[in-house]
């Protein structure tokens, strides 16, 4: 994973190695702003509106003042992809933070601090191919998940886990209820209908998220809205999740137990396809 | 509020002018560290070592990596005061990230970053002697509130708000159980029992509660580790607040209602002065 080498910043494009932050800085003593990472297929970003959208959405939340209106971001992050010849699959990270200022919890009187990079990411070909695996966790986060927050840390213990258990996402539940994934969120299909959490304060409202309820909706599948248990997931016919970078994987299996057959599903194949193809991607991971 | 010019970090004593971090720092982007603030009182630490041994607890509950041991550590802390010439009433400020890294949720492999600064920083004396306001609030934040971390966003909206509204603190509140402040213990007295939240994983083990639990104690006071209601909040004889920098707070005022009469409690006055003497505190905030 290599970052291209100029980043963008409230101040305009400079090189990678000259962006550094002092430590009264509200990010990094308080995890205080917001962030997007954004799918780059061949050079081109993929849901960029949609991120955007989002990203204003948890500034609104926690009451952060975006330093640029929208069309002035979207055409700043075109120039930085320009900037950077970037022709590759790639991603996007952009953060928002409330500025330097001396440390006191209630906001400074000082500019926002906006960053953002263009880091080389393949696709995960091999999982999207076959299937990952999956642990459960309990969901210890904070009630409003749907602020796309610098506020990780629960996610970071989870995902942590997993990786120690040969796992390649956590999922959360809460009483016994499923809300979503580490960084991801969660589906599953029984008896040909399609399940997810409703898009509450407690989970987050993903933008691949929304994309595959579209798909699924314009292939006739129907569609469940509702919180589902452990039980269910454990019990499903298929499962899968989604997120930016993972786009619709499928989950073959849930805390060492198979999901049905542990092969990818029928139903989460044709979404994984009808994905590559509405997000424009050149090469399929499907042969 | 002015800082000292000398902070320490994990490569040593520097100026603070040349203190940067990477954008990739994990304090910065995932709030993946913990802190500690601890009070100086005419150049001396106050509760030194009581901060020290939470800042570890602090570190294995995340699994993070102190770059020292505890005798290092307290040392280091003791140099960067002399090296300072610190003499006045402050307050350190230390936190250690998991380092800087490329972003991945997963634990990175690299050194964690420590540092430490010290503030100047007066006692609140006018609050000290007439009470302060203080508003209610859901408490939102996630499960683990023992664990001093810099997934602080929660507690800057609550203090945030309570600034908005005339008060000193938030009161955070969970199904109608008091929990904690934005960043103090609360307690309440009834009919003469002294009432807290007990040492739960949903609170701050603060080393002020602490401390003031064994001054009741002293003083032969009944006390109770119960979670309490709102209401009883409000109908409490008395109502003081505690943390490092605001000591033995009186709360005169919840959500606009008067707590009795509106003034500093009689026990918690006595809190307050055992509290200076304790704290080896040279003058008083009450003549």
């Amino acid at each position: 994973m290599s970052l291209y080498n100029y980043v963008w910043t409230q101040n305009g494009i400079i090189a990678k190695d000259s962006l550094f932050y002092p430590f009264e800085e509200r990010g990094l003593q308080f995890g205080d702003g917001i962030y997007e990472v954004i799918r780059i297929y061949q050079g081109n970003y993929d849901l960029l509106e949609a991120h955007i959208d989002r990203l204003y959405r948890s500034a609104e939340a926690i009451r952060l003042q975006v330093p640029f209106n929208k069309e002035t971001l979207i055409a700043s992050l075109q120039k930085l992809a320009e900037k950077n010849a970037v022709e590759t699959d790639a991603k996007l990270y952009l953060q928002i933070t409330r500025g330097s200022a001396p440390r006191e919890h209630t906001f400074p009187n000082v500019p926002s601090n906006l960053y953002a990079y263009i880091e080389q990411s393949a696709r995960p070909a091999a999982q999207l191919q076959q299937g990952v695996r999956t642990i459960l966790t309990e969901d210890i986060r904070w009630d409003l998940c749907y602020i796309k927050s610098l506020n990780l840390l629960p996610n970071i213990l989870a995902k942590q886990t997993a990786k120690e258990k040969g796992a390649y996402e956590a999922i959360f539940h809460k009483n016994g209820q499923v809300t979503e994934g580490s960084s991801s969120n969660v589906f599953i299909v029984k008896d040909n209908v399609l399940y997810t959490h409703p898009a509450a304060q407690n989970i987050l409202h993903g933008c691949v998220r929304n994309r595959v309820l579209n798909l699924a909706a314009e292939s006739a599948l129907e569609i469940q809205e509702t919180t589902f248990s452990t039980q269910q997931l454990l019990a499903a016919d298929e499962v899968f999740i989604t997120s930016t970078t993972s786009e619709v994987m499928p989950v073959i299996e849930v805390d060492g137990n198979c999901i049905r057959n542990g092969k990818p599903g029928v139903i989460t194949r044709k979404l994984q396809l009808a994905y590559e193809k509405v997000s424009e991607i050149q090469e399929t991971a499907f042969i």
